[in-house]
């Protein structure tokens, strides 16, 4: 709101931009930089604190835990450099896209200097990508773009209205003829439909790998995958609640029945090509498993399969479960062209995910099993997104 | 992240979803909750903090400014509860939208139970709405939600990609033959295209009114009004830059010029109906001076005009500007039939506002003025918006 008195101050003096900028400036700081040489150096500005740390996915000593339970978050001191700044600047980091927060006299606080936050379930954090590597794919670049939409639908199954993500790849509006392949893409339990649009960078790592003619342009469809929800959190009739106090996971199959209608939604209102070798479906942890069991439970539907770090409930003992294994077996013999599998190796879901691979194996099912560093978090899931999609369509 | 290691322990030991809940839950308070009686209780955990106070539109008395210039801002304290709980309630608050930070120990901070943050330029500030009057408006109710599409166009002239937002109302995609007037909706000068969609909730307004029967269903368009950026902070190819740094104001006639572009997009790329009495166009601050020259320039185009607290920029020296006072006289001789012009008696504005309808008054065009209490101010906006879009095209 600061901005309201500057305005006023700049219109009614007839300031020129440069002095607006000095003014709007009222901490001429800048943090998170991130230097050419990949180092990050972070400022804060504060007279009276006593100590100034930074919680961050980022730093490798995780000496202690600020938070409460954030997965491999180190915690760094910042060093008082004059009488009002704080600075701390990180070693050279691999190229990713990274989280943040600074902590305070103990009181765990945003960066007033950078305001680019994701939501996870009920967490906000600060995030920043360090380029010259793998995350120059999550950038917005001097690309053509696609167009992000935010749908809402109606479902008879279960009489409420749904909301939807999906992104359409550049020229899809100005070639009307023009029939594309679509990715169903399925967020985890914490999540919801934005996420793949937040932390996921799917609309970057489309259009960068369209742009560069990696991966065919596709329609990448993201629902939201409770389907007792409307919507995300603030987006729908419940308002601002606090999201732990939601039921979040069904488990009874109910959102793997009620994808029948997200796909004939999706392939009456966008131009689809509806046929199995045109369609592609994957997800995270939870959304792995959905993928997992939608894509037998549709028979014939999807000739591209990608479990990332999926949960694959095998220990589920809901009715709808029950003829899993058979139907596996006749997706097997229906055939599937590419049954793509990631996760880390700290993952905790990482020995079901072998486990599954071994019932593959039996049943005679090629896949690719992509084993990369690190647990259940989105730096995997970028990864496996980026590898993945190149894949599919070809 | 924290919830990653959560969904761990859930999915392992398959613990049903309020065992969940109860373990997402580390902090089992709510905050902001709004209460039936329009209270509302804030609540901050804290064993250790020395004070808590919270820094806030809602407050209205204004004792001392914690963060440095914010508009209309109060701080009130906190009060520890028992060992470790902070509360504070409000008094009955008046309908509206609200924002609010917490200040532990004189350090800003974010509140970690509600989520729901907006980015106003460089700050980020969580809010929360009170129903029971106008901003039941601003809520997602249960009624036919219209598609926001996150757009990108081609800028011949700025030689460049441009971000727009496009609201088209429910039952724009169902209805294939049918075509819509169009409202064109200007940001101001600390703006983006994102920030009618935010603090603006023009999706949310448009839906409420379409399904009420009080607006016709219109197509809402929100463009980029800063001609030197592609996109809002953080969208576009310059990365994840403080907003401060960017010279954002142009008042040279590029944007109006631009705007002409926009247009032609808006008009080949959805079903608009293409005259003057389906063309409307409004604007808060810069966005309302942007909509009184643009509207002057393009001749005989908008039937429907909306300054919204606008700067009228009559001390703009730029050659761009210098026949608008004879364009003036024209769109007056041609007829504009809503001239609708709102301010708050303590906007900053408010006398140049009252000057530009002395120059109307002598012109002998007809306007409606919308005096409203407060400054400039997004509670002010919104109202506009709720009010001016039931008297388009009609």
């Amino acid at each position: 709101m600061k901005k309201l008195i500057v305005v006023a101050f700049a219109l009614a003096a007839g300031l020129n931009a440069s002095a607006q900028q000095a003014l709007f400036a009222s901490q001429d700081i800048k943090s998170a930089e991130v230097n050419k040489d990949n180092t990050v150096t972070f400022r804060f500005q504060s007279k009276t604190a006593k100590t100034v740390q930074i919680a961050g996915d980022f730093a490798k000593v995780a000496e202690k835990n600020p938070v409460g339970g954030m997965v491999g978050t180190g915690l760094v001191n910042m060093k008082k450099e004059n009488d009002s700044v704080w600075v701390y600047t990180s070693p050279k980091l691999e190229s990713e896209l990274y989280s943040y927060m600074f902590v305070v006299d103990g009181v765990v606080t945003h960066d007033p200097n950078h305001p680019y936050i994701f939501r996870d379930f009920g967490t906000l954090s600060e995030y920043f990508i360090v380029g010259n590597g793998r995350a120059e794919l999550y950038m917005v670049k001097d690309v053509a773009h696609g167009t992000l939409s935010r749908r809402w639908m109606y479902s008879d199954m279960l009489q409420i209205d749904r909301r939807l993500n999906v992104y359409t790849p550049a020229g899809y509006e100005a070639n009307p003829n023009k029939k594309y392949p679509v990715l169903y893409l399925l967020h985890g339990s914490g999540g919801d439909e934005n996420e793949w649009v937040g932390f996921g960078r799917t609309c970057q790592i489309l259009d960068n790998l369209i742009a560069q003619g990696k991966a065919e342009p596709m329609i990448v469809v993201m629902p939201n995958g409770h389907p007792g929800l409307h919507a995300a959190p603030g987006e729908s009739t419940w308002g601002l609640y606090k999201p732990f106090h939601t039921k979040v996971y069904s488990g009874d199959g109910t959102f793997e029945t009620h994808f029948a209608e997200i796909m004939k939604f999706v392939e009456s209102e966008y131009r689809t090509i509806n046929d199995k070798q045109h369609r592609a479906i994957a997800g995270l942890s939870m959304g792995g498993g959905h993928t997992n069991t939608i894509s037998r439970l549709y028979r014939n539907t999807f000739d591209y399969v990608g479990l990332f770090s999926a949960g694959m409930m095998r220990s589920n003992r809901s009715p709808f479960y029950k003829d899993m294994d058979k139907m596996l077996e006749q997706q097997v013999k229906d055939g599937v062209k590419l049954y793509w599998i990631g996760c880390g190796t700290e993952d905790f879901l990482y020995n079901s995910v072998k486990d599954h691979m071994k019932v593959l194996d039996k049943l005679g099912q090629k896949y690719t099993f992509r084993e990369s560093s690190d647990g259940h978090v989105w730096k995997n899931w970028r990864i496996y997104l980026s590898e993945f999609a190149p894949l599919l369509f070809k």
